[in-house]
């Protein structure tokens, strides 16, 4: 029995997770969970899976869930805030902390958690972007395995296992290309947030279908996989491949290439990371070769897809700045949205922010929240 | 230093094995080799490797390199036939046998160095087809390990590294088609030799290409799929796949599916059981994700390509079956290069064949040497 926390449970992650859960109810234990402000959703869970301890991080809807495991004599631990976010990071009882929060809250709780020697199943994107040298060092220390949630890391981590670290050559990130693949910058200029919001392959909440939709997804997904599996950002190659059965592989020393095909189901990245170094049966469809058609691969266009491009030269840069990077893009991505800036000023204000701001090269995690903070403010500020 | 001992030198995959060893001179040294009756490439071999012990399997090559080692003043030990291929899979001083010779010669010197502790890099085809059940059930009582020397079984290898066993789904061997995919049984009743050589991808020797047109050479292929890798009939697939850049695949009890691809190059899969579970630098070209152009699958027609179908059926039936198979397969393509039956005669002979002779369900090294005499005799008085 694999114990585990859920951070972020009422999300799209968390929800994917109960699912496998569900499915392997022998092999698994909820222990705790967290939600922002979902109270519906939270009694459901706390219906079903009876964990031990709750979390909210808005205050009302922490109110309202304490009256309702009052009032039903639940015997249910329910905490407030990050405080309480990091309480259920960091109990005896649990073995591994499933981190689908979205954002920088997801950081703070991550480090807690590997400093008690929890395993995590990451699937919060800002945790290694931002920190990743800070929490790798402590995973190191702490001897704490941390397993991509996602379906590239996931995809990777798998073609890397029974192989000497020492033998890769590269790692191939596919990415989809996203609903404007092959449109070029004049193409791109007028496009509206409905247009930006249809990803063609995976269905995802609007932030990350903005990512995808400038490539910054794979930018980000770069950054982490540079943390993850310890590579030079010159072995970490973006390959467009539209029809997302690859979601991505291993170059070796001696010219072999080990990839990874599946359906797209997020439940697959997620049941890996749970059941590593096992698998068990399949919550998701099984792959049709003889339905596939054909599957085809391009060239990343960085001059159009200008963030990904940004996303590498920060990760080179390192220290702070894929920090600023990260703050920038989801201030940016949260302006086009609102319809307060165009597609393509998502790009230059990451530019214009990767100028601006000084980077620290050796940073704590306080110059992470306090960069974080200072770069939403001014781009909030400026653009208001 | 691993020290290796090659069966069948001069043949296409022992040459490609010398390029390997040739690349990486100080990992390996070459201790012994035997060619059939190739005197000119043997004593080539033996000026640039100087091998400690040689053997000819023709009693005039046998003679003649024996005569040029005395002029020349060599050290070598050159020995003659069949005991003299046993003398070099048995020496103490070699560790791995390479045996890249082809067709039935390959049983006995493979079973002997098994029983003398080495490990094999197996690249004849009918020591598995005809054999499996007495060479695995050696191997494991001997904890030698055989390690596969071909694209396809190579491939199945690397993407069962680092998974437990017990959770592969099924195996899925590619294949390219040969020359004649997609064409049906009306089209193919008056093709010709030269056509039947045609293979699209590979360069290879004929046995092996008209094997690639009937889709025999899959058929063989699953059946020694089934040993190697301890696999049900149900759960080997086979899937057309004619650009053959993925090499196989496995897929696994949660749905995810490893592939290996790479450049359609042998040395490729020879260097990998050579340095496993190392791998070295590349002596093969790249793949260039920029340059495939589109992969695509197919289902095999079983009903035109009835060597392949007829394979899964000896294989499932087993005992002798799949020698009485292999046997009825090498007179059948001799017979269809020498023009004395037609390219789809092959199918049918395969089938009068496997309900013409009695199976064995347990047998012992003589009855499959006996199976095969007796197969081949009938054959070839039947056509004469």
């Amino acid at each position: 029995m694999r114990k585990l926390a859920i951070l972020g449970v009422t999300g799209s992650i968390g929800t994917q997770t109960l699912d496998v859960i569900r499915k392997f109810k022998d092999k698994f234990e909820l222990i705790a969970v967290s939600a922002n402000k979902n109270f519906d959703k939270m009694i459901d869970i706390i219906g079903e899976f009876r964990p031990q301890f709750v979390t909210m991080m808005d205050k009302e809807a922490f109110k309202k869930v304490q009256s309702y495991c009052a009032e039903k004599k639940l015997k249910t631990n329910v905490f407030f805030g990050m405080d309480g976010l990091i309480e259920i990071s960091t109990l005896s009882s649990v073995d591994m902390i499933v981190t689908a929060v979205v954002g920088m809250v997801g950081l703070l709780p991550t480090m807690a958690a590997i400093k008690s020697g929890k395993d995590i199943a990451l699937a919060n994107k800002e945790t290694l972007v931002t920190g990743g040298e800070l929490v790798i060092k402590e995973a190191k220390k702490n001897n704490v395995k941390i397993l991509p949630v996602d379906s590239e890391h996931g995809a990777i981590f798998q073609c890397l296992q029974g192989n000497d670290r020492t033998s890769v050559k590269s790692i191939i990130v596919t990415a989809s290309g996203g609903p404007f693949r092959r449109k070029k910058l004049d193409e791109l200029k007028d496009v509206t947030v409905d247009q930006a919001l249809k990803h063609p392959r995976w269905n995802m909440g609007k932030k990350i279908s903005i990512d995808s939709a400038t490539l910054m997804n794979k930018g980000l997904e770069v950054i982490e996989a540079h943390w993850l599996f310890n590579m030079d950002y010159d072995n970490i190659k973006v390959v467009v491949h539209p029809e997302s059965v690859i979601h991505s592989m291993v170059e070796y020393s001696d010219g072999s290439v080990i990839a990874q095909l599946a359906a797209t189901d997020m439940r697959l990245p997620i049941q890996y990371a749970l059941t590593y170094p096992n698998r068990y049966g399949a919550v998701v469809k099984r792959v049709n070769f003889f339905k596939l058609g054909s599957l085809t691969f391009e060239e990343p266009d960085l001059d159009t897809f200008k963030p990904l491009k940004l996303a590498y030269e920060a990760g080179r840069i390192g220290g702070t700045m894929p920090a600023i990077l990260n703050a920038t893009n989801e201030e940016a991505v949260k302006l086009f949205i609102h319809k307060k800036i165009k597609f393509l000023d998502i790009g230059d204000i990451l530019e214009e922010s990767m100028n601006k701001f000084e980077v620290k090269n050796s940073y704590k995690l306080e110059d992470i929240l306090e960069i974080d903070s200072k770069v939403k403010e001014y781009i909030c500020n400026k653009f208001d």
